[in-house]
């Protein structure tokens, strides 16, 4: 493979991961999982940065799977069942790493986020769209439900919405994601980038430790019932309580001055 | 029992149920229940119906269980509590057998919608309400907290509206219903039936296996956590793949056709 | 402890609690957590009350715990470790005592309500807001992340917009609130406890046994699976049906006249 699928663009503390592959709409084949998998492996070790945005250069967000791909690999003595396996758990783990990576994940969503496009949505931590972003999970349309992105979408929206997205194909506009969930933000196209790229700061200028116990912390606690997620979330709190530099940034609001944290 | 309660009607591939006891307000009584409980079990083996309206006759969808039918089995020697425990029993048996159902079942909701009457749409896969639709589950006004409603309700709305619904048993019209996800779509009410049957045969168009396969994903994984969501879905996919059909309809649209689909 | 932290005044079969430290913005210190914690208990077994009202003095409802005596805990041996822990705990069993009181709990919110202070509006049963008011889990902004009023949180709005005022530290403004789940109703600053006090004589209006079996149906089935849900609410509610002012309350409906029920 000699061409570039996946780019990592770094500025402070934020890291912007941009998917390159316009000629198929940024398809998640399996070069572009392994791309993005490499690419939330380094994060994850990576102290210097504090939030990521992804986001998909040409016309579109992400429309998914590579069809291509999917199709020849019909080819193979088992009619392509063992790689069909292969690749949805490979996307799935690359779903999955989202929510397991230390810095919060910032979806900068553009012309469409379809399929495993919107399932990629759907999996970060947070999404801003620009006015005329269509969103669908529209594998029905084809034959192929999309029994994968249903996992993470009915995680973010309510579920009689998920169900006619699903069973329908049809897309929904920027606003009515914003209005169910999926996204946080609608801006004019334009202005995507920059206010993309104001949210990462915004989160990158927190404390870093802060907000990786945090994040840890959202997710683990949602699987638990009310009493146990209690429980856990009073241990994190009283560890967070433990950090010299909580201490000064409690100090420095009680003092009404900026706290000296390290940057 | 001579009365028709449920009536069914056939247009290709959409099956339409209309409840048919005005003077009750379609009142669930327990042979309302039952008839019911027996087009749902026609249903799940009829392959040529691949999706299903819900709806009712007369000034309302459904008003709940019929109240007379309750206080006359108080006349029993247990006071009507085995009685009380069966009719629970068979309701949440009919309301459970919908998702379980192999086709999308949409409630034509129009008039009234309360106590089981609005159980009844939050069951539904999906819910098409006429302008002036009122939801409640009202029965704490007589003393009876609407705690099997609230099953459904609460899967279908957040909490602090679910709760204000049930302790007041006050009235929500159409577009709080839209807002909250208790229902997709608000149309005016005389094009009501339309909206419903063109949703319907949109769902009905699809591959019917295809389907088929998501919506039993859809309530399956949603009861998982999200890494067995995620294992479980990646195998209902890899099957999906493996469909004739899929093949052919992926094919056809990489081929820019209409896939060549059983009727 | 001479000064008075929370008051309490009844007007029927309503209570109303109102935290009475405004030079501290109701910091839910270690008294006033004790305070609630006390209230609360009373409140348990109190059958001439049906419903509750939770309010503050002076200009903010709560802007969470008290950072002063958070800090100087920090003195202790360990470093304060042990007290953090005790506190965290103390706060999560006040929060957890709301949904377990027999009595409905209405938020009456006004100014702000910041990170526990926020957390308490979540836990409430239903809350009111003032126009102008301020939510935020804003801990962050101090380096000290909001991981238990996440607990809450979580369970009240959608992931996403969780996420970001977890992780912003970034208020929403009241219709935002509304919007997401946080609160039931928007009123005008000068209307707040008209309204919220109309609300609770509503609830407190009902059958108390019907409310207090429904609210603790509430909770309890939305910890369990839809069949398990089912199973459990269906003896819940024939167990309605043989309360004897049940009875009555479906005579008196069926007869068009009021029920002759208990004051």
């Amino acid at each position: 493979m000699t061409q570039t699928l996946l780019t990592r663009r770094d500025e402070g503390a934020v890291a912007t991961l941009t998917m390159t592959a316009p000629a198929t709409l940024n398809a998640l084949s399996v070069p572009m999982l392994a791309a993005l998998a490499e690419a939330f492996a380094r994060l994850e070790g990576d102290t210097a940065i504090r939030a990521v945005v992804l986001r998909g250069e040409g016309k579109a967000f992400c429309a998914g799977h590579d069809l291509r791909e999917m199709q020849a690999a019909r080819r193979s003595a088992d009619g392509g069942r063992a790689w069909f396996s292969e690749l949805f758990a490979r996307a799935a783990a690359v779903m999955q790493a989202i929510p397991r990576l230390p810095q919060p994940v910032i979806a900068e969503v553009h012309g469409i986020a379809t399929a495993a496009g919107c399932q990629l949505v759907a999996s970060c931590d947070m999404a801003v769209a620009a006015e005329g972003t269509r969103f669908g999970v529209n594998g029905v349309n084809i034959g192929l439900f999309c029994s994968t992105p249903m996992v993470a979408l009915t995680r973010n929206i309510p579920r009689k919405s998920a169900f006619e997205m699903l069973t329908t194909g049809a897309f929904i506009d920027a606003d009515r994601a914003l209005a169910l969930g999926l996204v946080n933000r609608v801006v004019p196209a334009k202005g995507l980038s920059e206010e993309t790229a104001g949210l990462a700061r915004s989160v990158a200028g927190k404390l870093g430790a802060a907000v990786r116990i945090g994040k840890q912390a959202f997710y683990e606690q949602a699987a638990m019932d009310t009493a146990g997620a209690y429980a856990y979330a009073g241990r994190v709190m009283a560890e967070n309580m433990m950090l010299r530099d909580t201490d000064e940034g409690i100090c420095a609001f009680l003092d009404k001055r900026k706290p000296d944290w390290p940057v």
